[in-house]
């Protein structure tokens, strides 16, 4: 059975224990189960009483095609809530074949314990080491030194320096094969891991996989079906992800007028055709040297959505800039330039900090008058600010909410004290209904409307409740596995395939309905932990401003029924 | 019947209405019920929604010794919940004798008005008058700029620039008669009324007074009564309250151990005696000049707590220093001179900010390592970043919550948002129970078990919960009636008294049971109004740390047991 590593941070302690009850559950699943079983929803988020999870998805460490993904998941100095984050990179894998699920980060050093730990995961054993030298080391700097130390197929999860200084926007990192820097970056949760003053974890690949199936036929002859899936649609992968990644929807994004635009004033940019994905992909050809699309950012992937932007000496700028990333860092901050939004990206990513809380609160910033839209400069300086960990440095790194507090500005585009992605629910309402009622908060990862928009538009007032309800199941159920949202368009034309991998490794007998019902008890205890640490219902709403200031160009404010709403509501 | 005030700052319509329902109700009763009745209690605190109470007690207007506090209310910016807190002045008498129970401040301005407002009532009507010359001027010159302008006896009650800057430390200043600043200091609700842009309200005393009695007679005969127990109790009052007001608590506080030093990590200060009441009063006895004791705040006030501090050349420096102050400005920040403590005193209050928010959120910094304990220049220097706005300035002027996050600092000393006043709950185990169990969050205001000392050791693990919960009642009673707590001691002594002058100016006829359970009642609809807003009962709890590091020299830990806990809440 997978195991449980359990690290604690003040005596150093390190147990393993069977999986046990959390058998058949991974990532999020595994991080609803766990806090609610261990950790009381009133705790300090930054004090001893939290836990910092680390665990993969249960297909982690198989070659199914993207389902290597890593959770992290803690109570959240954010939101106050439950947070899970999730991110490529190939270190869940790694830790799957070791036979791990998860890592448990318990209690806080010793106030008078100034070290930075590293955990490091080998066939060797299990120990925590001081790497002082590590403190306040940028992610990508840290990632190089930790695969020159350890080798340079190591494993990586790592924390930024806004993560060790408990700065509320910080995301934890985990390495793509060449050092990339992928991201679970939504709730703080770097903050978290900076509260234990843990800097990374290092994992050296297992000579020989300890992970255990428990009917390998069953499992391989979905694995195969799922292959020739993903063999079959090769041509428009290779068209749409491998190209483009997220980028290709900016163009669209922003024809339907919900790209976050000037601090969420605006939903359409009108340099939009400087930043979107056709753009960025035929910068990315004509540049060429080290930029590249179509990399795996995992070992197995097949979809392949990595990507590097070069300047224009064609030296590396930023792997991967997103769509969230331009919409963020771009039209929200009226930057008009990918070079400028690449360098925003890297020195973001490169602090350890979530793009799109930063990015929000760098739009916050400007209309306080502390930056300047359009400016890369006047940004950038206020990055510098936060690797100096100056006032104002600390304030922006906390996110949108201190910034807007800090700086009296009143409107601010968050949810649950957490920023919104790059869409304004103004103008994609099914995404409203997500953001003001499901557990996570302003995350477009816990129901993204923006796919179904063909079936449910953007604007209309029915049907976006039960959309969100549909889409928040569905992905608390991906999520459990440890698949990317880019495999969701393919297995949802199989949705058995779910239950097969589940029971080819767990081996719980489910339908597909019953697979749906893990993830709606996964999302329900979400949200009853949120209820017991005092963030909701209050807090199931948006912020004032979108009920009452049109967004153009469609000039819509959010007013779905409180009826509406309440069916986005997963209980 | 007395009337309640409606000003709209969007349309600014000015529209008076009968109080009604609210007719038995003034300062913090009347607040509860307005609040629960009108304000959303999920609406953002410094939105549209949220409205600026402004309100005398039941005998506000009457010369009943100690009974003119006025009351401000609204959703708070600093504790999201409901809070309501009080100031001497003369203001409170000024409007009850125009007839007006209260004054409320509803909506905001249009975005682009960027007036500052000054709401003027006289014999000639009430109107809004913008007064930009205002902007950002510090509370004692705007008291004295709009006396220079309406006259001397002219009731004020004003924000500082920290309010109108939307800092969540600001409090409202009441001037006293010569212009000195008494504060409703808690809360934050000097941000809400920066939010709406109203820098003043400006009362010219009515020729004669409106105040209707329902039956005089039984009310002349309670206030002959009250005034005989004032009169036969002088001599105690002129050598406690009128010598030292509330700073002779400061020896004993220390001598406890419960006395807030050093960032709360200490209960007593070694330099006590240089900062406590004796000392204060021994030097403006040396001192002279401007320096005095035993003034009234507000006409009528037998009790006279009012003092003015000299410095060595005899010239004010600051009007009145409390009890509060020296605990919070004084050991909390390890300072131990008068000399210091009261110009910051003087300068938090002319910012117009919470000397307890403060205070508090000094003593984070200087743990943070951007002031030094001891060193009243590097607090002074954090108080001029406060009055010039910079980002530093605004984090402090945002409070403990708000610096503890900013600055990494995890175990501040606060409970729902707001700083702890000063008695540390480690050592005043009752204080521990109003300050988590109150509605009010941390606010000894709500029920300070210090005074009950004799009765319940400071130390006991039992009592305290019954304690706590009769002393909430009893202060939401007295707070209806606008009574200062020094007339606490006196009129507890004959209850009926409180029925007599309830009855006397709105005719319900009470038991002194039926006065407590009003209280409960105002204490009640308090909760619930915090459970709708997402405060409790998650937050029904002291910070971490106070349950686990223990406090010197008692070196006791917060330890009562939760069943203890629940017999503090008012339910």
């Amino acid at each position: 059975m997978a195991k449980i590593i359990r690290v604690n941070m003040e005596t150093k302690e390190i147990n393993q224990e069977e999986a046990g009850i959390y058998k058949s559950y991974g990532a999020r699943g595994f991080i609803a189960r766990f806090l609610t079983n261990e950790v009381d929803p009133t705790c300090e988020p930054l004090g001893l009483y939290n836990k910092l999870i680390i665990c993969t998805g249960l297909l982690g460490g198989t070659m199914i095609s993207s389902s290597g993904r890593l959770s992290v998941g803690a109570k959240s100095p954010l939101t106050n809530g439950i947070k899970e984050a999730s991110a490529g990179g190939t270190a869940a894998n790694d830790l799957a074949r070791h036979g791990i699920r998860a890592i448990i980060f318990e209690r806080l050093p010793a106030a008078d314990d100034k070290n930075t730990y590293v955990l490091v995961i080998s066939e060797e054993g299990i120990k925590l080491e001081a790497m002082n030298e590590l403190l306040h080391m940028g992610a990508r700097n840290t990632i190089t030194a930790l695969r020159q130390k350890f080798g340079d197929k190591a494993g990586i999860i790592c924390n930024g320096p806004a993560g060790e200084y408990m700065m509320r926007g910080a995301g934890i990192v985990c390495a793509a094969p060449r050092g990339e820097m992928r991201f679970a970056a939504r709730g703080g949760l770097g903050a978290v891991m900076g509260s234990k003053r843990v800097k990374a974890v290092v994992i050296i690949p297992a000579v020989v996989s300890r992970l255990e199936y428990f009917d390998k036929a069953v499992f391989t002859e979905a694995a195969k079906e799922y292959h020739q899936m993903l063999v079959d649609a090769m041509p428009t992968i290779k068209k749409t992800n491998q190209l483009y990644g997220t980028t290709g929807m900016f163009k669209i994004v922003n024809e339907l007028g919900l790209c976050p635009t000037r601090n969420f004033t605006l939903g359409a940019f009108d340099k939009h055709a400087e930043i979107g994905g056709e753009k960025l992909v035929e910068l990315i050809k004509v540049r060429g040297g080290e930029g590249k699309t179509g990399q795996s950012c995992m070992n197995g992937c097949m979809i392949k959505c990595l990507s590097v932007f070069p300047d224009e000496n064609g030296k590396e700028i930023c792997s991967t800039v997103q769509y969230e990333n331009l919409s963020l860092l771009g039209s929200n901050l009226c930057l008009g330039s990918l070079d400028s939004i690449a360098r925003l990206n890297y020195k973001v990513n490169d602090l350890g900090l979530d793009t799109i809380e930063t990015g929000a609160a760098l739009g916050v910033a400007a209309e306080a008058g502390i930056a300047e839209f359009g400016n890369e400069e006047s940004f950038m300086k206020l990055l510098n600010e936060i690797e100096a960990a100056t006032p104002i440095g600390r304030v922006i790194g906390n996110g949108v909410k201190i910034t807007g507090e800090v700086f009296g500005i009143n409107d601010l585009p968050m949810s649950k004290g957490q920023a919104f992605a790059g869409y304004d629910p103004r103008a994609l309402k099914g995404n409203g209904v997500t953001f003001a009622m499901s557990p996570m908060g302003g995350d477009h990862t816990a129901g993204n409307a923006y796919g179904a928009r063909a079936t449910v538009p953007p604007l209309a007032c029915e049907g976006q409740g039960a959309l969100s309800y549909k889409l928040q199941l569905q992905m608390a159920g991906l999520e459990n596995l440890g698949f990317c949202m880019f495999a969701r368009a393919y297995l949802f034309k199989k949705p058995e395939l779910f239950t097969k991998f589940a029971y080819g490794i767990c081996g719980d007998k489910m339908t597909v309905d019953e697979f749906w019902e893990q993830g709606r008890e996964t999302a329900r205890l979400e949200y009853e932990y949120n209820v017991k640490s005092g963030v909701s219902p209050a807090q199931d709403k948006l912020p004032e401003f979108m009920y009452r200031i049109p967004l153009p160009p469609n000039n819509t404010v959010f007013d779905l029924s409180n009826e509406e709403m309440q069916k986005g509501l997963v209980h």
